[in-house]
């Protein structure tokens, strides 16, 4: 028996065919088309799945269920989107809609903790009970595994770790808050603080990497710069590996997992990003030195995390 | 049959022999000695607890096991407190320790999380599976009840929220971070932030309230002058109360638990804290109004849930 994993996010449906083991026999994906009508969405939904089961060369029969990774905030009991800002939809019992094109199972979970139960059965955080992970994109997704099961607390709401505030007061937030972690220490941050640096230091590398164009600027340039010895470049770096390392350590002191995994675009400037990191860490964790902590480790899914882990979904 | 719980504290240690029913049959107190040698306030802690036998009227034979709720790190497993900074225990194996003096099972676990399990079974978050435990006292104590179990991650470290850092680079921590929840939202902070009002407003009504004497001012002062009108006090106890509600914000978008337990003298200001604090966290939380929160509620159990909680422990 397979499963599908459908990976549903502002910009494109990807859906894919997971094996027992975790491994993904075909993909594929289309764009969401975000601001059309549910129906639609969930109809494309469901031939993007039929789709990669016919790439993956199988029948529906050996098909055991579907599950769907979801933006926003998801009513797993009743198989509905309760509300996802950026695909316009509200109370939606999209796994009843679902079941209207592939009579199977259908499960629904965020996003980010989908791509967290990901890495906790076949990815970096395999093997352990407790782990988190947090996806640096746009903003900061997370999902928290505990003894390998996602917690989203008693509303299914939980997790929500990138509205977490630690500096009160400061930079708002869409969610409303000023100051939360995903204000200082997502992509969206990062590329912020680049711009804003870029131009109060003309003579930056950060400048002359971007042809002095502002909007080449992405979440790549500041390490680069850096890298290559910039000063200013390197101050946003320390700045921003600051930020985070606040706020994972306040994550450790509540959690204390066994495992954090890094995912998102950031989390490829690897040991430049993470060696720092562990040691802001270490210095602020709350336990003492000889206690044993959290490792900090780079998701070795990636994108893949979200399809494996709601492929992965059961009741 | 009947249980021991031990609350051994910086300060005294108090036994109770608690009924299956959770309740307190009778109880046992005296000092701590905290700076004696550990095998000392061991044996004092079995005295009290043989004590407390007595004064109910029971025979030993009648307990089934001693739970002991320890401040600091502890290591559950091998039944030792691994560091506790207020009694001057590093290492020490107290539950063999209090077997050569009372030949029961005896289990140890941190007291803040003893207190958060003995809310859950027997006071206010009786009846849910999910909740979160706070005692504003000299710093913050928390305690993370997971469905129905103390949460304290793969080694027994976590729960600890009040080092959450909420204003990064702010007021250092004992813990050695700086902007902890501790720093601003605890007994310690409140007094802090009150005798620096009184200095810089002299005709405050703090300062007749304590006879223009600093030592007097607790955390009940800015209270009572607030209560009283004092412009003052009253912007204290406003700015106090955003602080604690940034960290239950956070809390409750980590762990949305379905009920958030107050405890520790500060909670005895009762709805003229709770109902602006409800107010502040419902404006701040990452769910939609509409989307079912966490109740805030004030302890039920006051100091004898740490007791409560402790004989509680098993395996």
């Amino acid at each position: 028996m397979y499963f599908i994993g459908i990976d549903l996010g502002g910009t494109s449906i990807k859906a894919g065919v997971v094996t027992p083991e975790c491994a993904i026999l075909a993909k594929s994906q289309r764009p969401t088309g975000a601001c059309r009508n549910y129906s639609e969405i969930i109809r494309d939904m469901a031939e993007t799945a039929i789709e990669a089961v016919q790439k993956a060369g199988i029948g529906m029969a050996e098909i055991k269920s579907i599950g769907i990774g979801s933006p926003g905030t998801v009513d797993k009991s009743k198989g509905m989107i309760s509300y996802a800002n950026n695909i316009n939809m509200r109370n939606v019992a999209v796994c009843k809609e679902m079941r209207k094109y592939i009579k199977k199972p259908v499960f629904i979970e965020n996003d980010a903790n989908c791509a967290a139960l990901g890495e906790s059965e076949a990815g970096a955080a395999k093997g352990v009970k407790d782990s988190v992970v947090i996806t640096l994109g746009t903003g900061i997704g997370s999902g928290v595994i505990i003894g390998g099961e996602i917690y989203s607390g008693f509303n299914g709401a939980g997790a929500e770790l990138g509205h977490m505030v630690i500096v009160s007061g400061g930079v708002e937030c869409t969610c409303g808050r000023k100051g939360c972690w995903e204000s200082y220490a997502s992509g969206t941050a990062l590329i912020r603080e680049t711009i804003k640096a870029a131009i109060n230091n003309p003579e930056s590398l950060i400048n002359k990497l971007t042809s002095q164009n502002m909007s080449h600027i992405n979440a790549k340039t500041a390490f680069d710069a850096a890298k290559m010895g910039d000063k200013t470049a390197k101050k946003i770096v320390d700045d921003f590996i600051m930020y985070l390392g606040e706020g994972i350590t306040n994550i450790i002191n509540a959690f204390q997992p066994e495992i954090v995994v890094l995912g998102g675009g950031i989390s490829n400037e690897g040991e430049y990003l993470l060696s720092p990191l562990r040691e802001f860490i270490d210095e602020h964790r709350y336990t003492k030195k000889e206690t044993p902590s959290a490792i900090i480790k780079k998701s070795e899914l990636g994108n893949d995390a979200g399809i494996i882990g709601a492929a992965l979904l059961k009741n």
